[in-house]
């Protein structure tokens, strides 16, 4: 042995160094910048800063390292042991000390800054950067010698154990801090915005400091309730939004604003008091006060954001389609009577544009297109749909007024996404009856138990992916053509096909279905696909593609390579028979996906990566805006989209997503009207 | 003439430049850095910008300079003509442009930065920085073709046309964004606080931004309302602070609220009650909204400081005296529920000391010792003397517990200052017979016309000021003596002289004293001065004078070159009288003055200027505060300032200021026990 001071390395950054003996292994992390958190301030309090000690001999660094590397088990690690027991080989970092060579392996539960790996597979991990913290101080008491105020002596502990410097202080806090002070015996744990601003204070050391991830729908509010130390979720809840009685789409609770003087107001508290709701209700399933929620992140729609920071929507309902602000936004959750702790923080995603929200924004923050080279199109289904287009290279956004038929608006039979809801439908090619499932069982319609399954909720009516999988399956078995019109002579083959008025319809379920049972009866209502369900259907994806088909002219492209369909309905539908229907370019089908509930993906990246915040906002920046209301190439890509599956898809590529009969119309018609327009065309400047 | 450009001669100024023909004058002077206000931007809308042509032939600039220099009258400047009249050679800077050589004259109502001059002589000027500025601004309409939001390109149009950068918004403001914009067809007036965040916006051009600075003071509120362009107090009230029924004095409050759970937030509703009615009393007075006062500043001592703050003043009730923070703050007046404009700031001056508060900073704000030599001794007089001592080189500071006598507690026929109270007091060396005069009369007693004058008030008491004269003058009749003893022996000579118990009282008006008249049946109560309210008052003065001993022992000084007493009882005082009874130390009378409501005027001036409040944050944190409670040589300064006059004053000084008879007791005695004790004795270590 030489007599160099021992050698720390630290795994799994593989940093080390020399130190003296006798150093805590805390203070060598520290200094060679190994991210390891303590809470306490390294006073063997919180048990954040544990470690384990490797067993063995590293040839790669030239240590034999063993538990007796260290200095023995410390009084402070005893006593947090008898509260919470360390694992074998764990060590507090703070109380032991280096005594010869030694490996350190830290745990990313003992990191600052760990990861949470998501559990969609290619996505990216999100990094842990709370912008709210906790910090445990020990404070000077007060000496008539030296008069100060307890606020100063408080920040004076915050330098010079935290680092942290031109601190501000919420009222509140101020009011609380002297019996804090005096209850904690001078030892206090604060919560500290950004690094600047104190928002809370507790007595001793506190522990708990969560987050809330919203996104606010306009059917469901979604809230995810997450750990700010750990990343992780620990309770999710949604609820229907109660705006919903003022109108059941987006346009209709802006034409209830405009014509009730006051009718804002009324929605801004309805939705306002079902977020504070949402938040007893997942603090409660986490068992946790709702009063430790330090900060919430909330995204939705441009109509939703407005109405939820207590602005007028008026704007949004006519042209020039004017936010009041795309800007992000960080303030008080009281000002928006957000009840979690007195002094929460929100942070409000930016909106890209008028009908582009901050739902996209977060939408853009979960999936990040602008770090691939791969050409991504990402879409959000609602009352309108929202659209971005783009690589790391340019991206591109716009909403398309697909109008409400997607969610079962407008649907004769349709309905919300709600159990007893039919959900997949499938049509024999031959006798043209139907089989499906309803939301809430897995069983077929056609099998054993299916009766008795749906017996508690009935069936009720057909959800926006039904919708879908029903007008493809009828365009597969011949019942409609590329036109979307209903061939009236198959009734003579089926009774299925009735007609309606001067058209016809398909009858899914006849008034006394036999397959239902007898017990069935709250089931057992007529429902039928009519021409003018078709109608609404070309018309909803028509405006879908033809969004899409103006984002891809604007890049220069012909061709997606990724696309994922964000939200409720893109969770639900079949890509499919999306796909077979038209919504969406051409594409390999195994790169299109549904990208979950994408909104609020970003909304809990933003809250979990603070960093995150500034890259969304320069994203927002950087998305070109396309208008499709002003864009005189949108009516023609529309009036083109109608067709099923759209003429612009190439039969070659529906015939690899499924097993697909020949058209009933001509083939080569289709093959000629296929040609993308803009190829042949010259684009007239608007 | 040569072809060089015309001259541009600013005055008082004297900047001067060339300018191409056509320049307008506003553009001229903010390129040469004159100050010039112009709230609506130079459009000719808010007549800010006026100035004056200079006529004749100005040799020092070489130029000759006329109406005929500029360009003929505007139609901007007829449009606001007819509104509001120019007078004769005025123009509107932003409208007239340059034509030839000129000399234009701006007066101190068009500068941004003009200063307010102060009633009392001596003291400095207040510059006008506001923190809180209109900017009227004309911003771009939503366009479809590049989507933004209102509130971006608000911004956008506030940096490009007024160099604000990093702007924040209150949520409210972001709430009337959009009816604002449209009301006022895309012309608003934002205000904007230090800067940075925009409080308030209000549809086209908006010129009314005031300021209240407030004095939260134990028994009275006063507030100040401010025009915030000119700098002039528009209006002014005063209430009484409604806290006075849960106790008289500053430690009877604190008292209540350690024994009544709930009596802090009792307290604090109740001061801050009395704030806003406040606000609502002086803007209406003034012919405003109370929704036009943009900021407030606030002093007050330590415990009013933080009763309105809502913070619990329980730890300022016993040593150490801990402040629960001794730094400024700036914060939203809704916090404390002080209504104001929704939006509006409050700036809260720093304390110095546990019971040396925001007060003393306002008078240090208002006086300035720091930047003189000359040697200055500040006091604000209340249940505690808030005293502050030193010049340019250094500044130290303390509080004395007088107690409340000085404000007429604790004194038999004591009462506060208020109509009826007898404020003056002449006792005749001969016959002892007094005179006197009370408040809401300008008669002496021995007046004709005094009993009807007095009628409606009646004569109630006696105030402060009046005890200082009463026993000063008993003191020069020989009345009492050096130690404050009643001479029995002159009840022989006077009736006015009875026995009180066991010793002796001066009776100052009997029960049915003749003078008073028939009418004066009110005001005939006994009122006689005992000897234990001659204690009182040489309790409370030796107090006071401890206190000020203990600061120029600091200092190592014997001496002071200016004394200025602060606060409603400093105004009230004859300061020749606070001489003779030794509550000061010696000085120059010429040199001893009341400092009218100075800590008030410290708010103004924080209010005006907003470059003061870095300047008074430095000076607290300079200030060195003296905690009497524990410096042992208090008490030996207060024993020996027990006696009248005090015995450090040397007897030569009280010559200089009354025509005063031979003392009762040893002159010679008085003389040597006049030497300061520390010149004599080494000071000991505490």
């Amino acid at each position: 042995m030489t007599t160099r001071d021992p050698l720390v390395v630290f795994t799994p950054s593989g940093k080390r160094g020399n130190f003296p003996i006798g150093t805590p292994l805390l203070q060598a992390a520290r200094s060679l910048g190994v991210d390891i958190d303590a809470v306490c301030g390294g006073r063997g309090l919180c048990g954040r800063c544990q470690v384990l000690v490797a067993e063995g001999e590293f040839a790669k660094h030239g240590v034999v390292s063993s538990s007796a590397s260290l200095s023995p088990f410390s009084e402070p690690e005893q006593r947090f042991s008898r509260r919470s027991p360390l694992a074998a080989g764990r060590r507090l970092s703070c109380s032991a000390r280096v005594e010869a060579d030694v490996v350190i392996d830290v745990p990313a539960s003992s990191q600052v800054h760990r990861q949470v790996v998501r559990k969609e597979a290619e996505t990216h991990a999100i990094e842990i950067y709370p912008l709210v913290r906790l910090h445990y101080v020990q404070v000077k008491q007060p000496d008539m010698h030296d008069p100060s105020g307890d606020l100063r002596r408080l920040y004076d502990s915050l330098q010079s154990e935290w680092g942290l410097t031109d601190l501000a202080t919420d009222l509140s806090v101020l009011q609380m801090l002297q019996p804090a002070l005096r209850a904690g015996a001078w030892a206090v744990t604060v919560a500290v915005h950004a690094g600047k601003q104190i928002i809370g204070v507790w007595p001793g050391l506190h522990e708990n400091a969560y987050g809330l991830a919203v996104d606010i729908g306009s059917t469901t509010i979604a809230a995810h309730l997450c750990d700010l130390v750990s990343g992780d979720v620990v309770a999710s809840a949604g609820v229907m939004n109660p705006q919903i009685r003022f109108g059941e789409d987006l346009m209709s609770r802006v034409s209830y604003s405009m014509m009730n003087p006051g009718g804002a107001a009324l929605m801004t508290a309805a939705v306002r008091e079902a977020l504070s709701g949402l938040a007893l209700d997942v603090a409660k399933s986490a068992g946790i006060s709702h009063e430790d929620i330090l900060e919430a992140t909330i995204v939705g729609n441009p109509i939703m954001h407005h109405l939820v920071l207590g602005i007028d929507p008026v704007e949004l309902g006519g042209a020039p389609f004017a936010l009041a602000t795309d800007m992000s936004m960080t303030l008080r959750a009281n000002v928006i009577d957000f009840k979690l702790h007195r002094n929460a923080r929100i942070y409000v995603l930016p909106c890209i544009a008028g009908h582009v929200g901050a739902d996209a924004a977060g939408m853009v923050l979960a999936e990040r297109p602008d770090l691939d080279d791969a050409m991504t199109l990402l879409v959000d289904v609602g009352t309108n749909a929202e659209i971005v287009l783009g690589n790391r290279d340019r991206l591109v956004a716009c909403s398309s007024p697909t109008g409400p038929a997607f969610e079962g608006a407008q649907i004769s039979c349709g309905q919300r996404a709600a159990p007893g809801a039919i959900e997949r439908v499938r049509i024999d090619r031959e006798t043209l009856e139907p089989r499906f499932k309803v939301i809430g069982s897995d069983l077929w319609s056609d099998e054993a138990g299916f009766a008795e399954a749906t017996e508690a909720t009935g069936i009720t009516g057909i959800c926006g992916s039904g919708i879908i999988e029903i007008i493809a399956e009828m365009y597969l078995a011949g019942i409609i053509n590329q036109d979307g019109v209903l061939d009236g002579r198959l009734a003579a083959r089926s009774p299925r096909i009735v007609a309606n008025g001067r058209t016809f319809a398909y009858l899914l379920s006849a008034g006394a279905e036999p397959k239902q049972g007898a017990g069935a009866s709250r089931g057992a209502v007529e429902m039928k696909i009519t021409q003018t369900d078709v109608r609404a259907i070309q018309l909803a994806k028509a405006a879908l593609y033809a969004g899409i088909a103006l984002l891809m002219e604007r890049l220069g492209i012909d061709h997606v390579d990724r696309i994922r369909l964000a939200g409720a309905f893109g969770s639900h539908i079949d890509v499919k028979y999306a796909t077979i229907l038209g919504m969406v370019p051409d594409c390999d089908l195994a790169q299109v996906r549904s990208a979950g509930n994408a909104a609020g993906t970003g909304a809990r990246i933003a809250l979990l990566d603070s960093n995150s915040r500034g890259v969304i906002e320069a994203l927002v920046r950087r998305i070109e805006k396309v208008e499709t209301a002003i864009e005189p190439r949108f009516q023609q890509h529309f009036v083109e989209a109608m067709a099923i599956p759209h003429k612009t898809a190439t039969y070659a590529h529906l015939r690899k997503v499924v097993d697909l009969p020949p058209p009933k119309d001509s083939t080569s018609q289709t093959e000629t009207r296929g040609r993308r327009p803009r190829r042949t065309e010259p684009i007239k400047a608007g």
